[in-house]
């Protein structure tokens, strides 16, 4: 059986320490009211990774994701441009970004940005149930885009059209 | 030319309600800061229709759109099952909901929900070149549903997974 | 022993009534997450009350409390002069309102706005403890102001500052 | 005439260190929709200075203020002991932080922990004018606490509190 196959700019190596550091970031979670600690790594157009956790807050409304963490702290030390991100739990499978991450990172990079979502398991073995699923690539890791995950998606440009 | 077809469980005349009602809500905006005002309109199980509009915050991240509006005035007063969400601005085309508002819809709404997406000149004439776009409806409305806004979705299950 | 006097604008009409709206609101409340149940009563310049419950999300962030949710249900709806809040809780103490809300509240209300803060077991008997504290009022309801709440505070006359 | 006094638990190195990060990280804010550039510095128990600035969405809700950046950056790298707090815009008046990021430090931080908000054009000469005022220390720096920002405020401890 043949893996899905998935055009992707970043390379193996850049998608291992996205890996690697998405378990790293995990550790720096404080999520004391979900105990769903997420760990987060952006890769930036010059190679760095960032790295973010979520980090709750007792209003509950305060909590920021670990991929929102990952996107204001590479922003502002001045990165502007992404080319890959992966997001892991302590989930046995692929878990996606809530819509307000997907948000903030859309006002930073392309809609064809690789997303990896890395089950907590990593790496998993085939077992021709996950691995025949679409996006489904080598470990159990979900390989979709930005675009996929927010289509038809609100951003900057639409604040600039003419009202009525 | 046909419109494109959309099989949709809201009849014609809660569609024109829905319509009505998201205009009617605008009028309701606080949006001083991005001067974007927004209008929507949530149709309950049970027929009735609640409307919200975006409350912005000098703090701008205080901000609450019109969407989120609609659905916590609705939840808190009882309301729990939803079947269709208009949205309209100021602007001349369809504009989508943002990517919190999304997530805050998907707590309370079933993925094939309707979301009719107005354009703030409804009703638009056709004109050979929004009508022929996919999903496009009578007078330019932009019909879509809350799964195509927001595919593999996070929601209340992924907290009940268990963790490794 | 005297109870601590505080000088209102709300008549004991309008208080007993704030004071029955936002248990009524707490019964709207979802909070899945936290069980932590919160009602709001806002009270309008023209006599109106609108209420609020707080809104619970998987995401966490996007949690809305009963505070902002009656913010928005009220503002949207017109009403842009507000002249007293409660908030009450199942715990049998008053419990502040977040900073989230205390800073959308401060968009739209005057900083001698009174806040009453009812304890979840409402009224309580003088027991020389409670009542003893300062801006304990009858039945173990806290009386504070906005800008009791947030002293300091950010708001919108601050973006219009010029810029160096 | 007599400068305030304030008691600091921070040296006047670190005083100095704290409001020149905070202008350096300003330079990485991200602001184009309110124009309104912020910076913070987080002092850790350890000495460490951690930069946070704001970073804005199209979305206004998106928006994540500098203090925040700060902290998420700084808890997620593993930091859950802060000792000051420094915040500049390019207003020339010390502002203040927004509710949002008070709860959001309330989290992390004692209520004593000192709080300079630093004006835009720092250093100020005095003046006779803001120099008197309550709070403000040499170059026009506001000195205040998180208690001071935030009375009353809601906390995990609440969360712990047993339900009627
Ligand atoms: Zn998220
Ligand atoms: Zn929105
Ligand atoms: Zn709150
Ligand atoms: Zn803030």
């Amino acid at each position: 059986r043949t893996m899905t196959s998935f055009t992707s700019r970043i390379s193996p190596n850049e998608r291992t320490s996205l890996i690697n550091n998405a378990f790293e970031a995990k550790r720096g979670s404080y999520s004391p009211y979900s105990k769903f600690p997420v760990g987060a790594a952006l890769l930036t157009a010059d190679g760095t990774i960032i790295k973010g956790a979520n980090i709750e807050n007792a209003s509950y409304g305060g909590t920021i994701c670990a991929e929102r963490t990952a996107i204001v702290k590479a922003v502002s030390e001045g990165n502007r441009s992404f080319v890959g991100l992966a997001v892991v739990t302590d989930v046995a499978s692929a878990i996606s970004p809530c819509g307000m991450c997907r948000q903030v990172i859309r006002e930073f990079c392309a809609l064809d940005m690789p997303v990896l979502l890395i089950p907590g398991d990593y790496p998993k073995q085939p077992d021709g149930e996950w691995d025949s699923k679409p996006g489904m690539t080598e470990g159990g890791v979900r390989e979709t885009t930005l675009g996929d995950l927010l289509p038809d998606s609100f951003g900057p440009e639409h604040l600039d059209l003419p009202r009525k």
